[in-house]
């Protein structure tokens, strides 16, 4: 009997990964709820988390058609990269709307005080992959919304404008 | 007259980039001469520093047929992160060897004493992204060679295993 074993394409084992087994997480659940609606079509696997590293994070995320990839945003200390895998995501800073296709990169330096984030929209799903680190104290701000997310000793939370807990 | 103006692609500005216009480096000067060739075949592009990023580092790689990404090390503090864009990369760790193709992730947390790198062993070049952090104090270690990467308060140089300067 012939098998079509051999033609299977073989599975990466760790230190590799195929991405396609790491679990998915759609929406946010850390955001205070009113600002859920606009990340509800984003889909972010954890590949470095999946890998076993720690000094920083790598997302692997798609945004469906109409998705934000968050609220914009600048961190304080975090530096942020993006390289756009598929599809095409419109890049918003304080000065500009530009869209971003296959290949594209940017980046956010950590202090940098220009809000940004990626807007899918166009009609299909745009993948993109995220870097940032881990730097201790990292603080985000929000200059569109009534957030920011402060860092008291280690811990990260919601605040309004105001300083109060959301 | 009609110009074809409006049909160029528009290409992006920071803090976003088309990585085609970041300088390309090709093989290594840092290496000892004696272990120069086998990374001849190394274009590196350095994406993160273009887009004034200072936390981590983010290469975008093209190894031609037959080069290697690195001689087979690991690192002492710093996180490493590949994702394979074009192209076959066949990497060799301690135990394995292993074809990685276009969406494959692989992953090199610090500390773990295994050391690995990314061989071309196909007919064409083979394109990845990299990532690794700039933690203080990293070394590396390289199992093959009688090599060793060592940090003195912060600068670091290449010595032989017996620890004497190369």
């Amino acid at each position: 009997m012939v098998t079509n074993r051999s033609k299977r394409p073989r599975l990466p084992k760790l230190p590799a990964l195929d991405p396609t087994g790491v679990p998915a997480i759609k929406g946010s659940s850390a955001y205070p709820p009113p600002f859920r609606a606009k990340v509800a079509g984003r889909i972010k696997q954890r590949l470095g988390d999946a890998l076993g590293l720690r000094n920083f994070g790598v997302n692997l995320t798609r945004l469906e058609p109409g998705a934000w990839s968050a609220l914009r945003h600048w961190h304080t200390r975090q530096d942020e990269f993006i390289y756009i895998v598929s599809g095409e995501a419109t890049l918003v800073t304080d000065r500009s709307r530009q869209v971003l296709t296959a290949g594209m990169i940017a980046g956010f330096p950590a202090g940098r005080a220009d809000g940004h984030h990626l807007i899918n929209r166009s009609k299909r799903d745009v993948v993109y992959l995220e870097v940032g680190d881990r730097m201790p104290g990292d603080e985000a701000a929000y200059p569109d919304d009534d957030l920011f997310l402060k860092d008291k000793a280690g811990a990260r939370s919601f605040v309004h404008k105001t300083g109060k807990p959301w």
